[in-house]
């Protein structure tokens, strides 16, 4: 079955490769009519680039998939409340629907306007997919580091 | 002489270059000791890329050639204001300086919240540096349009 509790397991997996890398572990998934557009994982750290967020990533990949600069029939996965610059990003791209995890009081885009949204105004914004298990690995990540 | 205005008319001409390639005509340049360590133009119909705009491209550059995620000591000059997106994307940076010539009230960072910064709490803010030259490229691009 084809749930947001699906696809959040891929955005998941793709955190999960992050944290294998060394990354703050966030992932994100592209999906349109239940087919995979396109994946990414956080390499700011890898890419030595600030902008290498998960959703910046995926969204490049998805523009190149489709040969089209908006997503208006797409949903993006992440398992992290987007910052300010992904929330611009998914604004530009005109997506309809965006699902996370994890909300992120500290570096996610409610950061600048709590309750007003960044996004463009026919998305569709879900939170608290699969939640538990996208702060755990963020955790563990934290937890490693010290 | 080294001033914004003089590091403001290099962004122009990268403007310029946008708008014989028919994008919107913004352009950025960043500098670090009165050196150029990127330029970029907006690029969202040429890569059907919505991310693509000229500071993204520009900073993108200026972390591959610094070897770095981060540009303390770096100035990001760009024609128009920044929107949400690349606001968002300064702001991990950690840019010393952000200079734009035109303002941007429909699209600039402060159609989210005006009045408040979401840029670097360090980082200097400048504007209205070369604003008519800026405004006018923008101006013959939309008539060009019609």
């Amino acid at each position: 079955m084809y749930t947001d509790e699906y696809f959040m397991r891929l955005a998941l997996k793709e955190a999960k490769q992050a944290l294998e890398e060394e990354e703050i572990p966030i992932g994100a998934i592209v999906v349109q009519d239940n087919k995979i557009l396109a994946r990414g994982h956080n390499m700011t750290e890898k890419l030595n680039d600030a902008t290498a967020h998960a959703e910046i990533i995926a969204l490049t990949a998805a523009f190149s998939n489709m040969g089209s600069k908006y997503l208006p029939d797409a949903t993006l996965y992440v398992t992290v409340e987007p910052c300010v610059m992904c929330a611009g990003a998914l604004y530009w791209s005109k997506i309809k629907r965006v699902v996370w995890g994890a909300s992120d009081p500290k570096n996610g885009f409610s950061r600048v306007k709590p309750g007003v949204s960044p996004f463009h105004p026919k998305t569709e914004v879900v939170s608290g997919i699969l939640e538990t298990e996208c702060v755990q690995l963020i955790k563990e990540f934290f937890r490693n580091k010290r």
